[in-house]
């Protein structure tokens, strides 16, 4: 299965409704070989994966709050954590690990899932009932959760295209 | 030209030496509009872009802090910044100016040129250098600095996966 970079870029998009359909475990590690070709800070590569394909686990992560429903019915999730004792300047490690997501979702959509971003850092409350849940040991931090799965729902291509965010030159 | 995403996660590199060759407008707004499709917590799209093509700005930008030399090369640079005061849930924008930066530069990838993200945020003496080098106004904060140009350097693909980063199911 092939997809444009581009294409897949531009006609990605949250997916919440997944099929039962099981993904092979190639795919999951085709999926975080991509998340780990992100660039990092100093290329000290500041992030963990979690991968979830038990079903009891999902349920369990899926319970933490609110906007996570959708996670027990993911085919698998991925909790994308960060190590910050690893940098070398400090505070960069979220840049990273947001890079290594964004390559899940993208890298995930070109081979035919869907998947969505859900917000874990830095909300105490979601962090601690993670780590809570999966034993998580400090100094990781658990960061975003992300389900996937074969979609059950179809969403449009969206031009979010605004000139107005956009200054050349000069602010 | 068309480029498989999964072969441009795998194959993008850092790239910091460019040819002198122009990057036409039309290039430069398909990247602008790749990183706009980014995901952003309650879809409020923090992100602006100051887009530099003169070259004496980007001299000047290449002189704030020694890591950003290779920016006087550039066919142009994009200072993607923050806007905190659209959030909804405070803290996420770093994480949606993180997506759209990756995707900028796996956009670009795929259209030949080359890139390479280089931190501002959240040092605070080059948020401080960049605000006022381009009269950045407040509430925006400048968040990375990322030089393209057609590359004059190769480099090879790397596998950057490592097993010891990814736990199944259990930590």
């Amino acid at each position: 299965m092939k997809m444009d970079a581009i294409d897949c870029i531009m006609t990605r998009r949250s997916i919440r409704k997944y099929d039962k359909k099981e993904v092979s475990k190639d795919i999951i590690n085709k999926i975080l070989a991509a998340a780990m070709m992100a660039p990092s800070a100093h290329d000290q590569r500041p992030w963990r994966f979690l991968v979830i394909t038990d079903k009891k686990l999902l349920e369990k992560a899926a319970n933490v709050y609110k906007y996570h429903g959708m996670v027990k019915d993911a085919a698998f999730a991925i909790l994308a954590c960060g190590d910050p004792s690893v940098e070398k300047q400090e505070g960069f490690w979220i840049q990273d690990c947001s890079a290594a997501t964004q390559n899940l979702l993208l890298a995930s959509h070109s081979l035919g899932l869907g998947s969505v971003w859900t917000g874990v850092f830095p909300r105490t409350d979601r962090v601690d009932a993670f780590r809570k849940l999966f034993s998580i040991p400090q100094p990781i931090i658990p960061f975003a959760l992300i389900p996937f799965g074969y979609p059950a729902e179809t969403r449009q291509k969206e031009d979010r295209y605004d000139e107005t965010k956009v200054h050349w030159n000069t602010w």
